[in-house]
């Protein structure tokens, strides 16, 4: 796909999300206006909506056409940005700033700001249990119940202790850890922070598309691939990457004393290694038969950035 | 019943409860081992153990008897405890005390409170979801699935901004408020800060047993009497009862200058309104032809407390 081309396509899908996310906001009203209002605040800060869109094209590439998928879209997403909103309390990175935007609890007070990044977390799931086809419809049960079933336990286990909560974990101790990381630590604390989400997002959307446990499993693999790969680059890229165009100076891994991967295993070690997972990744999704140009493009993307 | 048998049979069912979350546990292991001590901290900190017990009753009373029932016990109070690790925090009440005993941040840190309450709200879900019997068995759709589904709903709707979080946003905003309250303020307080997780317990009960529309309506019409009456009966206490067998100061509420439903009704209006709660509690119980001598002393002594 011609780069301009995947530009226009990323962009139209971006907009698309943005407008499904609008749909599924709470409305500010009541006595509970405020914690709505800084929810709201936060969905709607920016970002490039990655895993419900992984989420949408996984689920197009095995064949899924149905809305089920559109809470789970946006369950992931209010997921994702309530670890936003922790993340950057003050008992936690202390962030005054995300995207160039005051974060939630520099706006509304750290208070609120917990009781937000709370409010998200619970609306994920009220809004993904609207997938239940029964339940919305007064129907009975249909072949989607066991499917809705298995994403929902997808998406809070790879959002919780085994999954991203654990990395968080992992990553806090990490900070305080006097002796040397390991490969397998670092590798941890990769694979629950970042790529349990991706796996959530596209192992949700293969589970409802009715995938087999043979092509969700596949799956699973590939978007670790793609989140190890993604933050292995991230640390290259701290090292040799343009500080403007990172929008954060190069070199501050190297200036914290931080330890990555690249630390351990040097630049051209981890380059090979990003070039293998890449490589893991996209023979994955070249297996399906089922339109996934843009969805390979994306991952690629994602991995081979500059910036 | 007599005192000393109800108090048997409450000794009995709050033991059973904690044997059985500890089965629920999830195990203090891996990297992600701190924060899974810190949630288990939290949890096996003592309590009454009233949500799981009145969800319990109620579905017994409704002739439930399978252990579908469990997860969703262990569950609401994974919820109600993550409520009060979050409310102890620095950022909200800033608590280094709860029952005696230190609260989560201020044994782990403030930003591993925050983590902890995370993972409990997290996996109170994930800890529900198996109740899904054929996710469980790897059996086929069968008539618990509407019923589970539906009691999921029930769980995040009122642990959330239309239930606890809301009545926790109006709480905030209320301490902040400079002119005076409204009884309809206080009630939207104790209705969703109390009254929503006791209306969850009992209705998911009565959901999961199989209860009509009709039945769960009057048992969450029964419980938001209890919520509001125990609440009332709270400030009464803080008026009248006996400083040490409360464990607080007497008229604390008086001193800071709180607005209660008591000192805009007066005691012996708030009394009366305790009773006819309470009257009409019990008369919604008394419609149901199934066992429930325990249920209805429990509510009655949570209402009638003295301390």
């Amino acid at each position: 796909m011609e780069e301009t081309i995947f530009r226009q396509e990323l962009q139209k899908r971006t907009t698309a999300i943005e407008d499904l996310l609008k749909q599924y906001l709470p409305a500010e009203e009541g006595y509970q206006k405020t914690v709505i209002e800084a929810m709201n605040y936060s969905l709607m800060a920016g970002g490039k909506r990655l895993r419900p869109m992984l989420m949408q094209e996984t689920y197009r590439m095995l064949g899924g056409e149905d809305d089920i998928i559109e809470p789970f879209m946006a369950a992931i997403e209010m997921i994702h940005t309530y670890s936003l909103v922790h993340d950057d309390l003050p008992a936690m990175d202390n962030d005054e700033y995300r995207r160039g935007r005051k974060t939630t609890w520099s706006v509304y007070g750290d208070g609120m700001g917990v009781l937000a990044g709370d409010g998200l977390l619970n609306y994920a799931f009220e809004t993904a249990f609207r997938a239940f086809p029964a339940y919305a419809a007064g129907k009975t049960v249909d072949e989607n119940y066991p499917r809705v079933a298995a994403a929902l336990n997808i998406l809070a286990r790879k959002a919780g202790i085994y999954g991203m909560i654990g990395g968080q974990n992992a990553d806090i101790e990490a900070e305080e850890q006097t002796t040397p990381l390991t490969t397998e630590q670092i590798l941890f604390i990769h694979a629950n922070k970042t790529a349990a989400l991706i796996q959530s997002a596209m192992t949700i959307g293969a589970t409802l598309a009715g995938a087999t446990d043979e092509e969700i499993a596949a799956l699973e693999l590939c978007a670790y691939n793609v989140g190890i790969a993604f933050q292995i680059q991230d640390d290259i890229l701290d090292v040799i990457g343009d500080s403007r165009e990172l929008g954060k100076a190069t070199g501050s891994d190297a200036q914290n004393h931080k330890q990555t991967y690249v630390t351990l295993h040097g630049l051209e070690e981890s380059g090979r290694e990003v070039e293998r997972l890449t490589g893991e990744a996209v023979a994955v999704l070249d297996g399906f038969s089922g339109e996934h140009e843009f969805l390979k493009e994306l991952l690629l993307h994602l991995v081979h950035r500059t910036k």
